[in-house]
């Protein structure tokens, strides 16, 4: 991950409670779409993957994150930059194995399930944020980061905190995740 | 409009892009659901009115807007304060008869429409941005302010600029749209 040095747009910041009641309707509606949960996770990984190929370019370029030598820096740029940029918080991260290529992002408060009590009634296999998972997934394709990213826990689902666990899936070869010039 | 002196909750500033993109899967997903594109403009306005009644109470506990006095105020608190807030831009305002309950909201650029290059083909009549005008309607009403809230000119249909035309319903009554205690 780099960024040409003279690259900096600025961007307007706002208050994403808009953003989250928005991203409800599109949960809301996806569930009037689809009878069976694992669809409507599919399709909300399948709309972040969108998301995230798109997003990468201009996050690389607002962000001036300098290029990551492990598995370790790039996460630590996903908790510590991308959900303080798009989310306004900063989870905290565990290495899972001794490969080092297994991590979790560890959610205290889940701001897009802000608004968001419980699951709805008969939904209790939604990963109501999953197009979180399909963002990164696709934002890291765009850097030659093939990666699996699911939710391990989640709060909606009565566990403590909400963990999303990203594994690399290829060894890491420094040259194959630089940006396409 | 008026607000308890004692809350101010703080918030965390997100920038907009993840949302802007976001909300053009909700469209995308609304335009397969609906063929024909009044159905998803009234989709949209109808999404907007929700969100718009839940966003109410924390916009004015968040924005220390006082009691307005004359819909200029309410409109000029509309463009400087929510717009800003949730969207990053100000519009600007004109009035436009003399009885002055009809106003315009210009916006020289829709930060909603950021990533849209244009109209999807065969949909010309899509009032893409219509969760907006929803969103007003909603948040309006919820301090018993009527009002008609619609696109008048879009630049995605070719528009120079795009508008919202609001028109408030009822003669002003300082009483009524008071928010509940």
């Amino acid at each position: 991950m780099s960024r040409p040095a003279h690259r900096r747009p600025e961007y307007q910041k706002i208050n994403k409670d808009l953003f989250v009641l928005t991203y409800g309707a599109l949960v809301a509606q996806l569930c009037k779409d689809y009878e069976k949960d694992e669809d409507v996770n599919k399709y909300l990984d399948k709309m972040g993957y969108g998301i995230g190929t798109r997003l990468i370019e201009d996050f690389l370029a607002r962000s001036c994150v300098r290029r990551c030598h492990s598995y370790s820096e790039i996460i630590d740029i996903i908790a510590q930059v991308a959900f303080k940029m798009y989310l306004g918080i900063t989870p905290s991260v565990t290495c899972n194995n001794s490969s080092r290529n297994e991590f979790s992002l560890i959610l205290d408060k889940n701001p897009l399930a802000e608004f968001v009590e419980e699951l709805p009634a008969g939904r209790s296999s939604l990963c109501y944020c999953n197009l979180l998972c399909g963002v990164i997934r696709g934002a890291l394709e765009m850097v030659h980061l093939a990666a699996d990213v699911t939710f391990l826990q989640d709060r909606l689902k009565g566990d403590s905190v909400t963990e999303i666990g990203i594994t690399f899936l290829k060894k890491l070869d420094e040259k194959k995740y630089r940006r396409k010039k």
